[in-house]
């Protein structure tokens, strides 16, 4: 046999561009002593009632394959969240699917929409799978710059220049990640607005919804006449802490998640039963249950915030939500990964760098509160006393 | 906007055919005493061992994000478990991924290596997804008949005929879903032969592989030169009942594997961190808590399969594993499809339509022993005694 070479796999497939943080992985192999600051795996375990919930089933014993598309029980659960708490009508039967997380929703939306040739306009930095989704697909990613001196909101005419003929949809998350980030209600509209005056479709991220904590969160596509062209994601890994229990949501117009449905048969067969359970319960939670934990990300995330925001020559655009600030360090090191890995080297801590985000995130870092508030604290304040060190 | 039309979705992913099922759903609707001949869903609970990782880790309550590629323990232990079960040589860092399942795996795999105008060959009737997921990726399925008057087993100067300068690879199961039989050692070396003349990639689906009735198993990558051409896909579903726990793994080219992984963190970012804990347990589970659950269906299928032979005017491959029989209803309705209907509606037996496994199944029905005991003991009568009238 031939050795593999590029003609026995596919090419768009091999496109995708994968993360660069081995780099990363290998700096931190055999210490123990480091503080990290870089992690999206919250340090903290999952509400009570969910447990119980994943208690009965292994209990019960039984591992039965289930529809499909999730828990017909679960979709109505869902639909009902999103009706109530999202201001979002989406039928249980033709327009919500359970997925094995939002990284199998997005792949499985993206696949089905996109056609080799189709660009898809990513605010950037953006999470990595919007472009590495885009380039298996065949399509384009265009990158539309988020300027830090614009606190990291779309540009409008840049974003208006960014759109051909062949534009298909613009993917964000918000909250943001990694930029930390809320765009505001009327970012939102206008974002609404935009897409229909380019007949775009939306596909929007919300895994960070319950980590807003500059206002109400907005779904873009509960606003007039975005129903039929937005995609929106949803699911319980930051809420809940689920994050390797692989479950959350897709819902979106019933037209094109016909096909979606297909794909989605294809890639899960059905989304695994206990995760299905345990989000279930998820939805039953109460405030009791969640507040204490959203609580507890948003002081960490305030706390890094004030101490990054104090640091000499570093800009940090102030964070509206989720679990991450994405500060600016490039008077120190023009180049994020070199800056990063000297940050594990020299000052024991870890963050990613944010080309990690993209090559438009050069100069940044990602910092994060998973971890507990005692590592968050001293990470701070190695950064704090590395700073000081440099900038003399 | 527009409405949803051709243009605005993936032509490969609209061209995905799905199962007709829901015409045998419906005229389940509202039944509660049909006896279930139909199902792929055994009803036994998980081995105790699996029940009791899962329990340590809901007690331990974490459910954080894994290795993309699974556990570095757990891809060991599944590489300890291939070379001393399987004979096959897969290195846990370079050759294995574990998977949301053999779906999963497929999806991934084929998606990665197949391009369009690819032409894939599979033995046929077969297991729907593997023609699903090749329209799923713009190449073409190429049928090649297994035909029951030679025990399903292929016949190599048909096989010959179907390769052209575009086939990629050949896709099939073993044990065999729907057709129940396990092709021999012999059969499989004339495969690896064939695979070898004509450049083929072998994708080989061994999930039923525990329940191989009539011989030792042998996996098709073992044999000499087929360990770079051939990826086998397995996992914990059938042989400790974890369906849907969704967890299996790929073994693969590590050349390509490269590729597959790639994909496999987009479509999945990480298999569920409890399916992990389970079939780390899985692995650990001894003969004394499989041989019973092996011997259970060994034994319902023997006896499903000699009531369905002694039938007037209906043919039966011996099965040699698995959970089913395909027999030959064409003497009683030239319609699958037709006659399983009237199976629910007339006796009161749910069974699948062999077209649910491609054209090629036409008259048959897949007949399966995952229900209780008693439940395809009442099967099995009602179907002889509507057979029996019917033939008057």
């Amino acid at each position: 046999m031939h050795q593999a070479n590029a003609s026995m796999i596919n090419p768009d497939v091999a496109a995708i561009p994968m993360s660069k943080r081995e780099a990363i992985w290998k700096a931190m192999e055999g210490r123990n002593d480091l503080a990290n600051l870089a992690s999206g795996n919250p340090d903290m375990v999952m509400p009570e009632p969910v447990r119980k919930a994943m208690r009965k089933q292994v209990d019960e014993g039984y591992a039965r394959y289930t529809d499909y598309y999730g828990f017909k029980e679960l979709r109505e659960g869902i639909s009902g969240m999103l009706a109530q708490d999202w201001s979002l009508q989406a039928n249980s039967e033709d327009a919500i699917i359970v997925t094995c997380g939002v990284q199998q929703g997005l792949y499985v939306v993206m696949r089905s929409i996109f056609k080799p040739g189709d660009e898809v306009i990513i605010p950037s930095p953006h999470y990595g799978t919007y472009y590495q989704n885009t380039l298996a697909c065949g399509a384009k990613p265009v990158l539309v710059p988020l300027a830090e001196s614009g606190n990291f909101v779309p540009d409008f005419e840049r974003l208006a220049a960014a759109v051909s003929a062949k534009s298909r949809a613009i993917v964000f998350c918000n909250p943001n990640n990694p930029l930390g980030v809320v765009w505001s209600h009327q970012t939102l509209k206008s974002l609404a607005e935009f897409a229909q005056a380019h007949d775009l479709l939306v596909l929007v991220d919300e895994i960070y919804r319950d980590y807003t904590f500059n206002g109400e969160p907005l779904s873009i596509g509960s606003l007039p006449g975005m129903a039929q062209r937005t995609f929106t994601f949803g699911g319980f890994s930051k809420s809940h802490l689920m994050m390797g229990l692989r479950i959350g949501f897709v819902a979106g117009p019933p037209a094109l998640m016909h096909t979606v449905k297909k794909l989605h048969y294809c890639v899960a067969l059905c989304p695994s039963v206990i995760s299905q359970a345990a989000a279930q319960a998820a939805l039953a939670c109460t405030d009791a249950d969640l507040a204490p934990i959203r609580n507890h990300f948003a002081a960490k995330l305030d706390h890094l915030y004030r101490r990054i925001k104090a640091l000499p020559s570093v800009s940090c655009v102030a964070p509206g939500g989720s679990f991450y600030v994405f500060p600016n360090f490039s008077r120190y090191d023009s180049d994020a990964m070199t800056f990063a890995i000297r940050l594990i080297e020299e000052a024991g801590v870890v963050t990613l760098p944010g080309t990690e985000f993209g090559k438009l995130g050069q100069g940044h870092l990602r910092l994060s509160v998973c971890a507990t508030e005692a590592e968050v604290s001293e990470g701070i304040q190695r950064l704090e006393t590395f700073i000081h060190k440099l900038h003399g």
